[in-house]
């Protein structure tokens, strides 16, 4: 029963069969490998975006970081929301690749709206050289609390950042269970909506450690490459990233991965709303959820063996916990049935 | 009619006059000049601090950044009200002096309370190496805003930020209308208070172009020599740095300025109370002031010619302006009396 | 035949099958994977270091770049030699990782001398703040043009550089082919002659992409792991990386590896010398090196099928050209018989 | 007798009344103050330049690492001097304004010949990501041992610079001597020889402490202009660089010091070349020299209060010191011949 995260678990065959394959015979380094060409051919197609620059990095950081850097300067601040993988959970990293840039935290939730980033563009008001300069927006889908955009909400977003000239960056650690949950194509929810890089997150959906970064505009490729060098983030054995992400991109894996990651949670979710001492945040929709729990309850599950992030909740409901619940595509219905049943089981 | 700033105003004679006085021979560069022992000395002497590390640098920023990347490390975020110079006026210059480092913002007032200080450092919370890691508090003396910190709230702030093991520094650039506001001696407001770094301020209050920056631990001495000196911020005619600052701490002139700065704003503030149209916004107790007043006021004011920064007040309110008010020491009650009778005439 | 380089060819079934066998149920992230422990166990263990610090990365730019950051600080200059990968090879990698640091080039050969190593830290002599500031040394074992260090040339240099109280990196990408070169211990050539942190190389030995750090003082342990975060070289399923260099470190394959590129390449050399046209430069006694051959019969080994890198030779000497030959693990003698027959047939 | 530096001396009474003159009333901040209007007019006029983007700031060191950090990229190298003060005597500034950039030292002498650059440049050579970038190249007028470049010589290094598509930096800390010296006027020296930005060198001249920044096409001016305040080098009382500067430009007095203090040297120049024991390095023509003489010399000039960097000359030459001799505008023909007389008196 493990719910803790979409980083812990295995990967499926065929990636590992397609790292078998391309373990042979001697191959261009850096990223010159024909796989890493099919792999660029294949994300083209997928994205009908038949320029687009395209790029393999090993972490989601790494493609956070570098992507914005290549689409800011450092006396930039970036618009993000204020629970963003960027801003929580990357040690600065974005204000090191950035060269010392700032965040800006916008509005109070993890979904960023129009009108939240709009006070926040404003607020980072034109004072010539004093302040910092506006920089480019980047959202995350699905959030870190487990929602997703719609294209409709990315094309808002998109409106916006384009009124004032501003870039926008989608972290896509968990992209495709979005354009899955969605049932949007990838260009639709990207290039289509205003979206100028990605972060086509391979890691939490199957990869070992393997993540896309896509210029949808080829104008940022030579600098991207130069940021990825400098940042020690280009591989000498380059194609067994590409093998992964070929496997990832062949027979619609990338999709499966996360159909099942989604269905996944949705059976999850649909058992837990049978459960009335817990509750949702919000109105996940992808493979992953923050809710409430009374801590008796709690314990019963962890003693069953369930395993999930939790904290204790302060405050009057001081006998209440707050966790994280996380499917990816590995896991089992039979691991689901039984957690639902070891919460249900009074 | 001049409350624009306290940065516009002329420098005093007295420091035009120690210019003249050390513009004489040849003298030891960078810094060790006669009348930099001599300001070393008057420094440690008024902040009873003997062991203090004392330098010059020629901007606030320069003071603000140094100071804080010589207290942190590039992971680090440094708490700091949303209204502080250091995150709305610098132009990201912390960030680029800590090597991308991150500011945290504290609360939503230009004072941080303890509790607000807390909540902040809280939510930093201890998640290994994901997270920024929790670096200095900065407050500013007075705040953006006008307003002071008393001895007891810089006490709190320091117990808070001890706790968690973080220094304190303070941004200091109106630091001595703080201490003559506050009728409290350097020493109590500072490092008996649990003040690691003081930027302290000379510009605002007199000078041309010099600030101090005060370590009361010597052992961050080296570092930020080295630091000042890779910032570009060490001058070779060090002498016009330290002759100024040795006027300001001569015949107690420092403390003079910013009591006629104080002594004028308070009469600005005064009159100001007589006009039931204007509202001060927050209890100033220093050299300036935000302010709202109606728009065919400012309008009447501006004619008339006073000059101060003020701005469109937004929504229901759009017949009123926000505005700034400051006063230096050079202005006259003069001035002062004919702007109040300015907007008291109808 | 190819001799292009070590970062082209396969990896052993050994890797692969550790890999497979690391896929399988749910592991902690981050480097907290049980792997990683045996990883940690089995380097103490071959280095005779039980207190060392041990950490995985991808790439030797980012294990360099990691580990020079750590030993220096941003106004420090790393002294090295004019051919070293980190300075001619990582697009200023190490530059961005110090925060801006400097590398002074001692002399002008690969490998660093006690003498030239003494003239260039006298070189940057004691100006107080104004020059750059002494920062560690770093060598590389095998050097860029494939010679070794012996255990007592590294012990001098070590002597030189703790004269100065600076710290001793060694970039070992090649490490384990210098310790079977020189038929030294792993504990030998690094801590016992004086070496502070070691990035052990693993992906020119046969691993896909993985690079060790060891510092043999673990008081940089917690400083370096929020560098690695912060540079986003952290891997969330490290298993994989782990997993590498357990193989690797298992039933001494890293030796195994690195003994079967070095015979390839002796016999290799032992064939050129038998080929009065191509003389080596220097001594080589790892796995590659640099040769001077007449065009003509670069033209013939091309045309059979012979890949390296090559260069033409400008001037008196434009008859000839300049290239690099490399042995991996993975080529075999037949492939080095063909080609020094093919040189050979005229 | 004061030959130690030409930044230890005071400034001409001109300067003085300038800022004495610039001390009233209240005035817009950050460089919008009207004196700075006259200084733009004032440098364009004689640079014949008339879209040029000016700047003022206050230390050599920030006029440097700001322009070269607006004309490079981070991953690129700048081409300079070994002996360059950007590389010997900034403490990494220019690094870390570059976020972390590198700089390739050309040939072994302070001026920097065709040859040599076309040389670095070359091994620099094109290896895609790999190594650094090609950068811009920065050469110092007057270098830092005394000698000028020839207009026929600027154009000469910046034809080399235009062919690979290199900006042109002249670090001219000591320009004015330059000019003079070369008779040249400042458009020929600067722009109609290809310089792209020159660093406008006024505080060893006689001013307190100002540097021009000139960048000859304004594209950078906003870029510049930006750099400026995240590095902390832009004033709020601005008049005071501005009057400093606006004194230099008026009357020719920037013509007339470094007239002065050319003459100075020239007169110290055929005085020591009357002393067979003094032999002076390379063929010095602005205001300073390098030179060899006996130790029992030194001894007696030192005895009588001749002051001058200078230290022990090693090897078979150990009766020997090498020495620094500079002159500003102030020094006098006294303290000349007095100088001469001491070494000339046995």
């Amino acid at each position: 029963m493990f719910f803790a995260s979409d980083n812990a678990g295995p990967v499926p065959q065929q990636v590992l069969d397609q790292m078998v394959s391309a373990n042979s015979g001697y191959l261009p380094s850096y990223g010159a490998d024909p796989q890493m060409e099919q792999v660029t051919r294949l994300v083209r197609e997928k994205f009908e975006a038949p320029d687009a620059a395209v790029y393999l990095v090993s972490t989601g950081t790494a493609a956070n970081a570098l992507a914005l850097s290549t689409l800011s300067q450092p006396w930039e601040t970036v618009f993000c929301s204020p629970v963003s993988h960027i801003h929580e959970d990357e040690c600065n990293a974005p204000e090191f690749y950035m060269g010392g840039g700032k965040l800006t935290l916008v509005g109070d939730s993890d979904k960023i709206t129009p009108e939240a980033l709009i006070k926040s563009i404003e607020g980072e008001e034109n004072r010539g050289v004093h302040g910092p300069q506006r920089g480019p927006v980047s959202i995350t889908q699905i959030t870190e609390k487990g929602h997703s955009y719609s294209v409709e909400e990315v094309q808002a977003i998109s409106k916006v950042a384009k009124t004032y000239g501003l870039a926008l960056h989608m972290d896509g650690a968990r992209f495709t269970n979005a354009i899955v949950a969605r049932n949007a194509s990838p260009a639709e929810m990207t290039w289509r909506a205003g979206v100028d890089a990605l972060s086509f997150g391979g890691t939490k959906n199957g990869l070992m450690g393997v993540e896309g970064v896509i210029f949808f505009d080829p104008k940022h490729a030579w600098e991207f490459e130069l940021r990825r060098k400098r940042g020690a983030h280009l591989f000498s054995k380059h194609r067994y990233l590409s093998a992964q992400m070929l496997a990832y991109l062949t027979d619609e894996l990338w999709l499966d991965l996360a159909r099942r990651a989604n269905e996944n949670f949705a059976r999850l979710k649909a058992g837990l709303e049978t459960i009335p001492d817990v509750q949702l945040r919000g109105n996940p929709d992808g493979n992953m959820t923050f809710f409430d729990m009374p801590r008796a309850l709690h314990k019963r599950a962890e003693a069953a063996g369930a395993v999930y992030y939790w904290d204790d909740v302060e405050g009057p409901m001081d006998q209440m916990i707050m966790g994280r619940l996380v499917c990816d595509w590995s896991i089992t219905y039979d691991m689901i049935d039984q957690f639902i049943a070891c919460l249900r089981s009074d």
